[in-house]
C-alpha cells in the first residue's frame, strides 16, 4: 500500500472492533518500541485509574506480578526487545495481552489482539491503539467514532499542511514540536514521523515542564534560525497564559496547529493525523520515499549476525 | 555560591543524612518539576519495586489514593505545579513526603525532609536525591558514598571536559546526548543543563528506542553538521551492539563519555557530573552567566501579573 494510502485508512482503523478482557489488576505495563510503542504513551496519557508504566526495553521492572496487566504491542510480532519483555512478565505471572499482526508475538500469547498486516508500523497506530482504548476508557467506542471523524476531515484537506511542510523543508529547518500535557506523547509522534518518512531530525518537549528549562534556550541559544518551531493550540487557563508569555519573552514564531474535537481521543488522534501529513509532505518536499526505513533493516540483519 | 563551588559541592550533598519514613504503599508518585523534577526521574530508573510516576504538571492521576506514597520536590518550596499537585494528592489521603529547602511546600507538609538553601535549584541535585536513595534503595547509603568518591574524582581534572565545550562552542554546534537505559534521565539531564547553563538548545534520546524511529535521520538528514553527539559508554550486551551499529550505519562521529564507579547510583552521578561541567565550560565559552535564568524569573512575574 502506498503511504498516502496508509495515512488515510487511519479513519478506519479507529473503528477497528478489537478489545480483550482484562479482569482485575492493579497496575499496567505496555511493553512497545517506536511506532507501536506510541500507541501505549498516547494511552498512559489517556488513562488515569491505575499506574500505567510504558516499556521501551528488554526487561521488565521487579514489580511486575500477577497484579500486573502486561500488554504488549508488537506491529510485527517479532520485536526483540518487546519479545524479551514479554517473557520476563509472562514468568512473573502477569495476565498477558498481546496487540500484534502475527509473528512471535501471536504465537507466545494466547490472549491476542489480531491486527491486519500489510502497514508500516508506525502508520497501523489506529489498529494498535484503538484496542486499548475500546478495552479500557469508559465511553471508548463513542471517542473513537469521533476521532474517526476529526481524521477524516483533515484527510480532506491537506493543502496547507503541504505549504507548511515545503515551506520548512525548502529553509531546511529542522522541527522542534512545543507540546502540553495531555499531548506530550503526540510531540514525540510528531517527531518520529518526521524522523521516517522525511528522514530529518525533529524534537519535542512539552509544557509546563519546558518551561523550567528550554526556555532559556529559547531566548538565547546560537542556531535558533536553524529550527521550525510548532505547537499545540486549544490548551486553556494556565498552560495557555504559559504558551503566550513563553513565545513572546523568548521572542519564538512558531506554527500554531489548530485543536479539533471534543473528546480527548479524538483532540489526541486530530494533532497526530495533522503530524502525519506534515511529516509525508516534507518527505516528498525533500523527494524522498516515505515509507523507506532501510537503515533499521539493516540494523536488525547486523543485530542478527546475517 | 558561585556556580563552580556549587557544581564542587555536589560531591557533599551527595552525603547528605536525611531520610524520611514510608511505611507500607502499593505505588509512588513524584512530583516535581525542571531541576527537582530530574531528582524523581532519576530515582524511577533505580527503583523498580513498585510502580512509580514521575509528574511534571498541576494535577495527579485519578488512581492515587491512600495506597499511594507521594513526593513532592521543589528545591524553592513555592513551585506552583508541584504544589498544585500537592494538594491534590493530600486530598486523596496519599502518605506525603516532601524535599524542600523551604518556602509554601515545608509549611504544608508534616513530613519535610528540609535541605540547605542558596543554591541554584540544578545545583542542588544531590541534596534532592540522595534522601530518596538513602531511605529506598537497598544498600542505598554505601551507593551514595561510592557515587560521591567518583564525583569528586571528576572535580580534580576537569580540562578534558573544558576542551570538549570549547570545541563545541567555536563551531556553534547544538548537543544530541545518545543515552541508554537506565540513564535515559541523565541524557536528559545534560539537556537541561546545557539549556539553562549554557543557554543553548540541546537534545537527548536513548538506545534502545532511537533504532526504531531517530536512526533514520540520523542516516539522512539535511543539517547533521550543526550538532555535536554524545553518546554514554559502559553500556554491555545487545545495547552495546546496537550503539556501535547505529553510529556506524548513520556514519555519526559521537564523543563518548566513559563510565565510573559499579554501583547504580555512583555510574549515574558520574554521567550527571560529567555533563554538569560540561555544561559549565560551554557557559564560560560562550561569555553567558551559568548562574542566569532571568527569563524564567520574568515568566514568573508575568504569570502572578505583576
Amino acid at each position: 500500500m502506498h503511504m498516502i494510502e496508509e495515512l488515510r485508512s487511519l479513519k478506519n482503523q479507529l473503528l477497528f472492533d478489537g478489545s480483550f478482557e482484562h479482569g482485575t489488576f492493579k497496575n499496567i505495563v505496555i511493553a512497545g518500541m517506536g511506532g507501536s510503542g506510541i500507541a501505549g504513551s498516547i494511552f498512559a496519557e489517556l488513562y488515569h485509574k491505575h499506574p500505567v508504566c510504558t516499556l521501551s526495553d528488554y526487561s521488565v521492572p521487579a514489580y511486575v506480578d500477577s497484579d500486573t496487566l502486561f500488554i504488549a504491542i508488537s506491529y510485527s510480532g517479532n520485536t526483540e526487545e518487546t519479545i524479551s519483555a514479554y517473557r520476563e512478565a509472562e514468568m512473573r505471572g502477569a495476565r498477558m495481552v498481546a496487540i500484534t499482526s502475527g509473528g512471535e508475538l501471536e504465537k507466545m500469547c494466547k490472549s491476542t489482539v489480531k491486527i491486519p498486516s500489510g502497514l508500516q508500523p508506525r502508520s497501523a497506530l489506529g489498529y494498535m491503539l484503538s484496542p486499548i482504548v475500546r478495552s479500557m476508557v469508559d465511553d471508548g467506542s463513542t471517542q473513537l467514532k469521533e476521532a474517526a471523524s476529526v481524521v477524516k476531515a483533515v484527510d480532506e484537506d491537506t493543502s496547507s499542511l503541504r505549504g507548511i511542510a515545503e515551506s520548512m523543508v525548502a529553509s531546511e529547518r529542522i522541527p522542534i514540536i512545543l507540546g502540553y500535557s495531555p499531548y506530550s506523547s503526540v510531540a514525540y509522534r510528531w517527531q518520529t514521523q518526521f524522523n521516517e518518512n522525511a528522514k530529518i531530525l525533529a524534537f519535542s518537549s512539552s509544557f509546563p515542564e519546558l518551561d523550567h528549562n528550554q526556555i532559556v534556550a529559547l531566548g538565547k541559544s546560537y542556531g535558533l534560525n536553524k529550527f521550525q518551531f510548532f505547537v499545540f493550540g486549544g490548551s486553556t487557563g494556565r498552560v495557555r497564559d504559559r504558551i503566550q508569555f513563553t513565545l513572546d519573552l523568548a521572542g519564538i514564531e512558531a506554527i500554531e496547529i489548530p485543536m479539533a474535537g471534543k473528546s480527548p481521543v479524538a483532540r489526541t488522534m486530530h494533532f497526530v493525523h495533522t503530524g502525519d501529513y506534515i511529516s509525508y509532505f516534507a518527505a516528498l518536499s525533500r523527494k524522498v520515499e516515505p515509507a523507506d526505513v532501510a537503515i533499521i533493516e539493516e540494523l536488525k540483519r547486523l543485530l542478527a549476525g546475517i
